[in-house]
């Protein structure tokens, strides 16, 4: 009940409504600006329509199609809630779907996720998107073509269009976080250091966002699939097997990339380990070595009257010696240690 | 059977008894302060009442109550003993549903949980609250509206508001944990030293306890929607099916801020990891430098009699052309390791 | 077949057998020495009585007890052998219910294991506990209330009761074990170094003991709410819901404490990271200023002929600046790295 | 609906299509180049034929044998798309199985990934390999064989040969990364420090990705089990069981060899620090013998001119032996610590 | 069809057939070397009979025995091939049972993995050993017995009886494993540096080989249980949940080693840690005591000409003071840390 942002401020400009009439031999595109433009479509019983509206923030607007076709307040809640999680509600005429579209421009940073809800009954299909995005130019396409499937098939057929129209740009979503993967995984191989930590902990949480945003789809489909309703055809059932494959998909390869980059970051440790054990090892065996011998060079340094060895004429070469000797010796069993 | 807290001394005041009687016509509210006022709303078969008691610690007005409803002695054990889960209970004329309500002033360590529990027959709604707390504020205002749902719906409907009440102030904390774990986040990232790791210890075990107050509500809700009582409507099935969004929602959010919090926590270690590098690092390259030149000087600082090279006049100079010399290889040996 | 520990030797002395016979008008008492005293109860078919046992050593009688009650050889087994997992069998006119009690005097590390098994059929319960333990001390005060629901309601809810005794053993454990992970917290966190790891290594094994020692009972529990049995009734089902709850709460409590727990571990671990990290930094701080300081010392500490430093006169005090100056700069640089 | 990467350029040669026509009195193979051959075996009602097809790139072919065979449209881009899951879909007179064939040359980084397509009706099973692999050679020679269960069970017991022939070289594949564990296993075990971790890393990798092709069969094979197609025969139920115990037994291996390299990546790094705390106790016990002693050393270097000890006669020897007493404690002190 | 490793070379001796034919009042026992002699017993309908064969290795003999109680082929193969997963089979006149045997003589590393296959129909038992072992020796004694349930009850039962005489080998290698684990923890908590992570490692293995081994059983009782072949008898399911209980035992117990095992490891990494710390520690505190100490003295070791304090009286004495002076303060400083 909670977490509505309408803002049906009059700022924010009447919204686009597209709306496509068609049939098997019918075709018509309008572009309205309010609903009494909708209502002599509603009539024709032999032709279906798709209203597309891409902007959920005129609450008024919304309100008058809710009237116009009868539905359920808690749908008209979930529309213009952004915040929801994907789901499917049967009604007795219509059938509700709510689906999460990411899209990005470049980089993993920069995904962004858009509520998308799809409304059908017999004979429309009602989509809000909550920004104009050109998602469905493809079903727009398809939609022209007289022979297309989508004219003769039912509206739950047009609906799996939408719904796959978004599940494909999952897979460019999907694809950009393995190359962005493949390439901290280059880096962090290659033991380049300027690889930045705080990244990797970033496309975690990245990566842990979508995936809340698909994976409640694999209920949805489930329910789908099992769904009684006369609106779903067992026919078109192929169909909705298809967009649960294509999720499975997703998900899986989300799940594959998550554990590629903890291991990554386990690998990191590992190498950050190794590095500082060779910091030591070098430090080690310098001091091993430097240590004792500065300390025999200071004894040589006293000042005590009485050091016979001050005034024997082969001490300095001898020290040498044994300077000499000590280090070769430390060397040789650095080396048997395997700290070089 | 154990592990009641009913303190039924005489100094806890007697707690106020809010009645509302209402109907589609109708509205009353009554402060009654035992329950001989209330007896003649329970004839009253055309108009249903929600007694709202906002204390539990007298326990002798609940037998007083369990008494007049013939409330089953399990149920009202469950609602004097705080310590209870999430769940729903149904009995041949009544429904008893317990949840916890989370609630929080300001910060994360400040949440507190209270248990409610409501018990809904026919034509009457009970629900208890620890402490007198206003998150049923809004039900009231609803309930005043002539023309709302609160008035029409069965009592099922009407526990559903109470409960969506609860659940709405789940958000609330929900945000608040996010607002915490975000912060850590920025903090962390900086690299900023004075992040207190104890605190992120007690955010995990809160979130801990929240997330068990909170788990077992799926379960009664899974259970709420198979029921076949009879004073559980089909047709209200929807607002069930909003709650059960809800919480999953909450549940997930609950969860990815989990997850960020140990993917933080592994950063922190990771960072410290690199920081530890560091510091040995500037040691190594100072020690290793130092040492052999310390060392050469040490040798040239012994008092020999027999020392060839003290006589000589070049030597200083020539000493230290060679502690530069080394120096210079042992910068350009740590370059190339990138230790610097 | 196998792990029977069954000692029949002839100095355990004869258990105790306490019998109650009870009706709902009816109460009494018997301490007996062998079965023949029992037999005269078996023909009573309207009243029920109730038999503990408190030693499971002397297989001879408990194969009496077998006899007289045509008990399957497979639950003799089980009675016998202590390291049966909970679990309820059901036959023909009797059910065998096999759980764990839990108790303890003072410390986790006391925390004690018994097996206590429960056979129920028409109008007798037999109870074995594996030593005489006053757990059921409650359900004896119980029984004698003639208006109590124990001597009207079926041998299914005696052994509820039962059963239910058992578990509220759990919650004192349960609360032994939050008060020292309690403990355990406080001492981590006020980093006090005396805390012993041993120690909690130990708590994870008992807390493990425990909850493979409790986990069975939920599907025991399941198991009987599906029961079809005759001797099972669905008018006591609340009161197996309620042991179900509890049982959920006891392993939710246990999980809450395992983490806790493990979350300790891990914060004492980088606790100890943290100290490292600044015992480094002190050795780091003070060997890179004075080592490269005493280079310079030992420089002037050589005894060639021709230094002209040596002769200057202002040689020793410019050297001092000269000292004053690097460790003013080096303690800026590390300032500046937060190393202080 | 997308990454389909069908590259029907007319650079590619025409695919081979082997064509097995059999009976259980029956045998002849062709090689066709174009689906005119193959009409008049479509009319033979009494014979089965196989056709192999081993090249997916020649869409239109694809087209041809769909438009012949009335193949679902959405089958025929299963087909050709190569980033398809393991699955099976039932047709009303055909069935379609997607599996990933795996196969290697010689070691794990050389595993490759192909996907195999086979449909079967009736009287026919085709199957579509990416590139013209040997795996089938076995079945051709099982077909050759005129008393062999090929010629005389149905379409789904020829689907069944095939899919083991496949699965088989799983076999070979899971020996393969056995082994390589087990070397690696070796190779830590005995401390060998040339380990290259970035292999772990690779293998781990190479491990996921074969557990992800070969995971989705599982489903796939329940699902055929389950099925009530009229082409899928009870009696050879048997078979299917048998794959679905090799599919098991292979992802458990794969999981065993995960869990083993998880291990071995844990002791590596447990290996590392030990051999660490050894460079550190070396470093130490050096560092803290000798820093006392070239102390003392210093001090008798300095050029006080009132030092007494600087005329006393066994000055000098008196000092060896608190230099030797010195060392001599350090040394009791780092072996009862047991530093050595 | 793969991986099978039948060698039946002439040179393995002829197996042992031990035949047992037996009835409520009949019992005898026969060495037979071929199968004619087993002929006759096939025939006596009102026998059953048991025959154990200890060897897989003649696939001959195998194949006559298949021949003459038409087996199907695949239970053949996976008689003979050694590497399949615990499974039971059902065909229309016998049941195949495939199980698991441990066995070892002294330690862990010595555990051994056999398969038994199991086959029983109406009046005959079939098991098969890879190696003569004497797990069924206690089934023989059983046998002989003329008052046992194995006379009497089905060959479901006796089956029964050979699954749970497995079973029980189990107990004694989970006692093993508890026994070297509890040794282990005993070594780690006394912080004996001795322990060979190396074997741990090898444990972990060993563990995990023996749950892939008895894992699968559990899939195998569910089957069993809900198995509704006239071979399987109602009356018997007391003694499949018997072994069903034990399987699980078995698992939770392995499972509870397996964790102890982590725990463990985790317990050495941390003692690792803290030794570390100790180590540094040592390493700080005298190194930052004497390295300021040992500059001080250098500086007086020089030898400028003017140095005011070379000549002054009190020098050396003073120094000393300021020696003892900074040790005081460092190693105040340095139990404030906690350091010592």
């Amino acid at each position: 009940m909670s977490k509505t942002n309408d803002k049906p401020d009059s700022l924010t400009p009447k919204p686009i409504l597209e709306l496509y009439s068609f049939g098997e031999q019918h075709f018509e595109k309008h572009l309205i600006q309010d609903l009494d433009a909708l209502k002599p479509f509603l009539e024709k019983k032999d032709l279906k329509f798709w209203l597309n509206i891409s902007s959920i923030h005129d609450s008024n607007l919304i309100l008058e199609i809710a009237d116009l076709l009868s539905i359920h307040p808690m749908v008209i809640e979930d529309i213009t809630n952004t915040s929801q999680r994907p789901k499917i509600e049967e009604f007795d005429d219509h059938i509700f779907v709510l689906v999460k579209m990411l899209y990005s421009k470049n980089s993993i940073s920069e995904i962004q996720t858009e509520q998308v809800s799809i409304l059908f009954g017999q004979n429309y299909i009602l989509s809000f998107q909550e920004t104009p995005q050109d998602i469905f130019d493809n079903v727009r396409i398809r939609l022209e073509n007289p022979k297309g499937k989508m004219r003769k098939l039912g509206s739950d057929y047009f609906t799996y269009v939408l719904v796959d129209a978004i599940i494909d740009e999952y897979f460019g979503i999907l694809e950009l976080i393995s190359d962005t993967v493949e390439k901290y995984d280059d880096q962090i191989l290659q033991n380049k250091s300027n690889i930045n930590l705080n990244t990797i902990h970033h496309q975690r949480k990245t990566l842990r966002r979508i995936r809340s945003s698909i994976w409640p789809l694999r209920e949805l489909i489930s329910i789908w699939k099992k769904s009684e309703h006369p609106l779903i055809k067992r026919k078109n059932m192929t169909y909705i097997n298809d967009i649960y494959e294509h999720t499975i998909e997703i998900l899986e390869g989300l799940e594959l990339q998550r554990e590629t980059m903890n291991s990554l970051a386990e690998l990191y440790m590992t190498q950050l380990s190794i590095k500082q054990n060779e910091v030591m090892k070098t430090l080690t065996v310098i001091a091993t070595i430097f240590i004792p011998l500065t300390f025999i060079a200071g004894i040589y340094g006293m000042n005590f009257k009485f050091m016979p060895e001050l005034e024997w004429k082969y001490s300095y070469p001898t020290l040498w010696l044994i300077f000499i000797l000590i280090t070769v010796m430390m060397i040789r069993y650095f080396k048997q240690k395997k700290w070089f």
